[in-house]
């Protein structure tokens, strides 16, 4: 950490700073320029809001932090990607990773053949909303149990490891009774309790990055999970809120990049919440492989028009079966596989 | 709610609105131009996301809602501004009300004697975080239990009532033994079953808005809380996440003529929160009030540069000593008063 | 349009709207319901602020535009997809078009060599600042007319077109005489008397994105050209401003499926520009082929870190030359060709 | 500015940076701890974007600039707040400034009305556009000449200085002929071309802050007018653009306090332009009084219903008259006045 002093500081500021610093059990370097003194401060562990606290301190301009805040989501602690494995499927390896279901969970028969169509047009996970955040207290919320029950139904029938999200900490149990992967939704990213309790609850975690969470900020709530001892979590892209309002969210295709360059963890794409729109999706799902994304979660339903939440952006049967030739052709583009799909891909097209 | 149908829309496009619509018990009245065909659908109440199951219908250009999502923060069934009696301050009045305390509570002198100083200075009701939600895994986070009981003994000492911030569900007990005011967190404004487990406990709910929520989220998300038979929710913006990066975050002041426009709650400004900085809280203190709002909730701390959290953004004794007669000074300006500096305002300026 | 009115608006109310309207020379269609009466407005021309003078009569809710504010530039009045030719590159069509080149023309070897080397690697098109803005005055602002004949030079000695920006309207002339593209660069893109005069220079046009533009002012801006009689027109997006600051810019990829559900005109990416970072290129390249770009333009430099602006971001010739197999290989996979590499691609990878 | 090396950097990477900064005449000091090498540099001027040119040096992770790019418009070379005097008018003292008018000057009579009504309610400057910015290019764009003949008819018999927006260089002279104080729309605040030509033209400019802009942004557009030698420059905040749309743009209120402890020039907020609509103009020109801007320029019209441009931010004369008077009751309670009003406030209250 950097400690930019004013032009006019004193030397008295200078002294407050370093004995601060001292105290704590850090070391304080001077420099002491022209115009101004920069005192660097080395040691470690640095006390997380530190900069806070010498940034207010009189005679101090700025404080620059060096080293980062996150640790066991960062490279330097752990040099290998992160695979994971759900039962047969692997995530983070050369394979992407599609999963695929209906937004929530409505009834068997919805349910299951929407497994059935995913898994034979080339998804490897079900997904299926059980319990549903809901911007409104009047709108329908999911089936709850019954909707876990109906998952684990598909997954029996299919063999398709299943997620689902879970909102509250007291919900936790019941929902790992029955979901390979937990998800936390998007209004959750910084429910930091609830972070906690999954990360203790011994089974992969997808996260989905917040409305207007910093690439950091993602990182640190992926922190709250692995510092419980679950190293398995995976980060989803689903769109960040803007000005533009042709698109329910703006997908930041640019996180991909990023946070392969910040992190080992796994990152997904979520085309379905960021475009809002069913019409956008192939675009954006393309978009996201293109861009080296480990994998997509897509919203589909046997009849979009009847779908009790989310309809506008789920794909039919067919358009999800029209896509997945065309990701396995992106994916093989960017040297990657579709497994189930790719040896029939050049000829789909 | 009207559905306006594309220009190249058919006769059986039509007719499957319009069945859908009649199928709900709903009307609907054909209005066919020369261009294109206009359905109004009339008859209550509509389904929630009703927009959305008609919008993917074929041939369907767009669906404008014209009645509003939220009911019982509107103007429409309650028509008087909410008063909230909180021991004896009124919040929503003609007065404007001044929470003010450190941002987590740290020990007894530090709370005891800040309650002390800002009382004397004009503020009504003590603020204080026990649990406090953290970017971080590895910062401070609070006394939990033991903070509760210090902000009991300054209210004690102080006859101040008190606010803190409830993070979880399974806190409300603990926390609601305590506090005159539930506050949520800006991180945990849709946390949905935290504001209906909260909306039961029978104590007002100050509603932080989140960093990217529409004002229609931000009644929706009270709704929630007052859908369990609880009227009194006070809302507090607290600045939204925008581009512009010179402050921690950006104070929509606009949110206070907004928010009185649709919504009979009393609103609260946080200059602390939004600015990040101590030099622009003043500014934007004043600014709250001028715009009309209900109160202000204002961090101070006997010495932030020892603060275990926010220490930047907290004004010391005083300053806010300074700051509350110029408080008081623009409240009549604005035909409001703050009652307990009030009278001595022309002469301290 | 339609005019909603208020619940308690009263049929006077209504009266001043409806001949409001009909002094227009408009039709106005009554609909009343039992809550609130609507309005229809008929016939067109509409004026293009007629909602804002509708809106602020008394006992009017709201009013929705029904017909779009653009015309030339919506597929209504332009059925065909919009084909380019600019010498012997057609941009538009299936083939995808790479431009590449320099932030600034520096010198003759700089651009020349970049030049050969783009060309080489599958550019057909290059791109050279030499009339720069900068957001400080004290930043080097191009060579001005020496820059265009460098580009001139290396135009006839690879036969590659050019494109060059443009930032004002006096101007014109002069780049006009070298260039074969007119670009008007994210900061002008609302400078409308630039926009017009360019749509009468007589040649195509490259309109960058602003900064904070909506997709429907994108295509408004478009217009102005467009209404100069200039059918030439090609959008490119280059990144709009969030909080989020790991990039310069968030490439907002979802403006490709946008833009040409609206519009016949061609759409490029510019991921230079948006990513700030030379290592986020490839990836968001790729991801704006793969969601269905007609183009690129990318920055490269010969030696990047001795560049005048915005070294950052651009590509060493190595890196240029890496990349571009890997673009010919998404756009196959997305049925687009990049000709000069396409037949070596899956060599090469 | 300080160059922060990788842990991974070696002494090789670091003498590059050294021999590069030595070529520039400048210094450079090693810092080396345990973990990294901190270089700091040092002597002046540094050059604009040294920062981009060292940060893509192999070994380098960060670069941090210490010292401002903006010089002219901050406190170091200008330690006294700036004050302008147009005509009778003295911006930037104790007295805080209003300006009002019509948004388009649409015909001698409106105008000259408006003119005596604003003055009358106590606003001391003119505004009209004569020229408009229209985002599509069908609407109204303003009388052109004619409208600042009516201006300075206008003028003539009120005696109030005017202000009217200037577009594109070749106007400077003819709107020059004519106004007291040049306007910069927010569109054109990085028209850098139009900012040195109208710096040039010997009067003062008001520049209203971009839509996406960043305060060091804002300053460095100012920074253009003033390197051409004109000291005489006024910010003008008049929202952002943000995921909110209740209101048109998003007033950021804490430019005022930002802007004041970064510049010594004054600042205005718009109300108008920011809210988009009449309702909620009062509360945010009270916030930007209560905050500190040094006055208001507010949208005032005989009959917005019928104005040809943004009538429906424009206050009646009836309303601005209401207004006046609070206004100078919170200029007052924040330690400043408005003239002609300040006298009658107490009583009309």
């Amino acid at each position: 950490m950097i400690v930019v002093m004013e032009t006019k500081a004193n030397r008295e500021n200078v002294n407050v700073v370093v004995s601060r610093v001292k105290n704590l059990g850090l070391g304080a370097h001077l420099s002491e320029g022209e115009e101004r003194t920069i005192i660097g401060i080395v040691g470690s562990p640095l006390p997380p809001n530190l900069e806070d606290e010498l940034e207010i301190l009189p005679g101090v301009e700025r404080v620059v932090r060096i080293t980062k805040k996150y640790k066991l989501t960062g490279w330097d602690f752990h040099p290998q990607k992160t695979r994971i494995r759900v039962r047969d499927v692997v995530i983070g390896g050369d394979a992407v990773t599609i999963i695929a279901g209906p937004c929530s969970v409505e009834n068997e028969e919805q349910t299951v053949s929407t497994a059935k169509a995913v898994k034979a047009a080339g998804a490897s996970i079900l997904r299926g909303g059980a319990y549903k955040p809901r911007t409104s207290p009047y709108e329908f919320r999911g089936l709850g149990r019954r909707g876990l029950e109906i998952l684990a139904i598909a997954r029996a029938e299919t063999g398709m490891p299943i997620i689902t999200e879970v909102m509250t900490p007291s919900d936790i149990d019941q929902v790992g009774e029955f979901t390979d992967i937990f998800q936390i939704g998007a209004r959750n990213s910084q429910n930091y309790l609830l972070l906690e309790e999954v990360g203790k609850a011994g089974k992969p975690v997808m996260l989905k990055r917040g409305l207007s969470m910093l690439m950091e900020e993602w990182l640190l709530a992926a922190e709250y999970v692995m510092a419980q001892g679950n190293p398995d979590v995976i980060l989803c892209e689903r769109g960040v809120r803007t000005f533009e309002s042709s698109t329910r969210n703006t997908l930041d295709v640019s996180s991909v990049p990023v946070i392969q360059t910040m992190s080992h963890l796994p990152v997904f794409i979520d085309p379905s919440h960021a475009a809002g729109k069913r019409a956008y999706v192939p675009a954006l799902a393309l978009a996201g492989i293109a861009a080296g994304a480990d994998g997509l979660m897509i919203e589909v339903h046997p009849s979009p028009d009847q779908a009790l939440s989310d309809g506008a952006q789920s794909l039919t049967f067919d358009q999800f079966a029209e896509l997945t030739p065309r990701i396995a052709a992106v994916a093989e583009a960017v040297s990657r596989t579709l497994p189930a799909v790719s040896g029939t891909a050049a000829v789909s097209l």
